[in-house]
């Protein structure tokens, strides 16, 4: 994500408006408020750091995997604006010099595995926890930025993939637990949904995206205040991850897809007239051309606010999830 | 800097180079080994982070001030090409939700300062010290980027500005002393020379360049290591900074001049059919366009490797500075 000035609830979010606040006016096509910054040239960058004992354990992953995973995490802003991956930059800094090598080893061959090569960085000895920032650089190809704040009422959601598995995956490690190697690989290797891009647009034309870094819950409402819309969520549409739910109860598993972030899905929203309310096609052709699962998650409808749907007709507000900062 | 394969001594190195071994191919115009990476649309990229303890103490300045001098240092990276700065992004993590809203405060304004938006970052909790990555993105406007590869023998080498007043302060806070306002001001804004681009293009055209961030004896070091060739300074031409000798001693304000660092000049090289041996007519006519000072330091001949020219002829390899992974 980016520094945003017009963003959901949380502490987070207060510090980020008192840095953006009063900042001049800039020629960039996007800047901050949404997945990544896009430039006057079209050029798209995304910035992410991921801290040890915060966004990883050591005890977790190895230290090339985790910089593989905070590169993957980083990518995963730029296929959320529909833009192709070009380069990486890396900056390192933590108490042993072998550790930061492992790391950047893991982002240099993170990257490339999508065809971003890393050009540069920076590494810096540290008393503290291994601390691995990545910036990433995309291109659109002339096409339009999928923004944050696009969605409009009468909107179809869609999301690809599913979700709650890298969740349950630190929900069994924090409970000294061992995940499975399909939970673990979900965590570790979350996949940018770059395959899926030129689908997505031929077939679903999306007007708002925003990635599942934070969770169902708090991404909806980030969509939904960026775009000054409701967002609502039907609950029995969500794709919970079948790993998550063989490995938890399907209540904690549909929770852990709302609250536990890490995913790096897409959540799109996009004009019914293109698919249809309820069609087939647009997401059997996306997953034919892309290999991509996509499912209907629900609409954008006049108002503020993020909601969950129950079957029984009830709906209450989509809260939890981005524990990051949280009081703990 | 950037990450580097060709790279002169140096544990850091070391390590860099344990990162990008086999790199995949990329379509870069400036890969690794640069102040900063050149894509192939021109646009300059370059990514520093500055540690708490290791590049600034909070006791010496303060924590915007600290993120206005790390976007100053990346920015420097940018200069060193012969670019023109145009976005950053920051990456800030820190136990102190406060204390980075005011490092993030330091980091707009101080881009804000050269004409470079703010236009992304992330911000993250970490039990360790306040870390503070910047990713700085400028352009080229259609010119030749000036590379660290590109001195020959036979060029003359200039430095800009003066040198030693950044490390003075720091060696006067390390006694448990106080820097003056100047010595202070040096190493708490440094000057990233945008503003002599234009000039050095026209009067001085340089071949390669590189940014003083090491001290010169390490970054001549750098300069001969990436062109392949031997970089010679002059003793008696190194220009210390007189806030430097009057708060040190002569001596000891020439070896801050070499070793210190963070001054964050720029060392050109020069083919000398382009302003003549010792001629008066470049340096003065970049003075007088730019308002900045250019000195002749040394030549660049046959051979490996950086040394010093004494006064009587006496010359020994230039060691000494960059000792931010050093023993101590």
């Amino acid at each position: 994500m980016t520094l945003s000035g017009r963003l959901a609830d949380g502490a987070e979010f207060d510090a980020i408006r008192a840095i953006v606040d009063g900042a001049r006016a800039s020629d960039a096509a996007v800047g901050p408020g949404d997945d990544a910054a896009v430039l006057a040239d079209g050029t798209v960058v995304s910035t992410d750091v991921a801290v040890e004992g915060v966004h990883f354990r050591a005890e977790w992953i190895g230290d090339a995997a985790a910089g593989e995973r905070a590169v993957r995490a980083a990518l995963s802003d730029l296929a959320a604006m529909g833009a192709h991956p070009v380069a990486v930059f890396a900056s390192l800094s933590g108490p042993d010099r072998e550790r930061l090598v492992r790391a950047g080893i893991g982002v240099r061959q993170g990257g490339e595995a999508f065809g971003a090569s890393l050009l540069g960085g920076d590494l810096a000895r540290a008393d503290g926890p291994l601390t691995i920032g990545v910036t990433v650089l995309g291109v659109l190809d002339g096409r339009r930025p999928w923004r944050r704040s696009s969605a409009r009422p009468g909107d179809v959601l869609w999301v690809t993939g599913d979700l709650g598995a890298a969740a349950a995956a630190v929900a069994t490690w924090s409970s000294d637990g061992v995940p499975s190697d399909a939970l673990r690989d979900r965590f570790a290797r979350p996949a940018p949904r770059f395959a899926a891009i030129d689908a997505l647009r031929t077939h679903l034309d999306p007007r708002a995206a925003i990635d599942l870094s934070d969770g169902l819950a708090a991404d909806a409402r980030h969509l939904a205040a960026a775009s000054g819309v409701e967002v609502v969520i039907e609950a029995e549409r969500v794709p919970v991850a079948p790993a998550a739910v063989a490995a938890r109860s399907p209540d904690d598993a549909l929770r852990l897809a709302l609250e536990g972030g890490e995913d790096y899905e897409l959540l799109l929203a996009a004009a019914p007239s293109d698919v249809g309310e309820g069609a087939d096609g647009g997401e059997d052709a996306v997953r034919a051309t892309s290999g991509v699962p996509l499912t209907r998650v629900g609409r954008v409808g006049e108002g503020r606010g993020a909601f969950l749907l129950a079957a029984d007709g009830t709906r209450q507000p989509l809260d939890g999830g981005f524990a990051h900062w949280g009081a703990s």
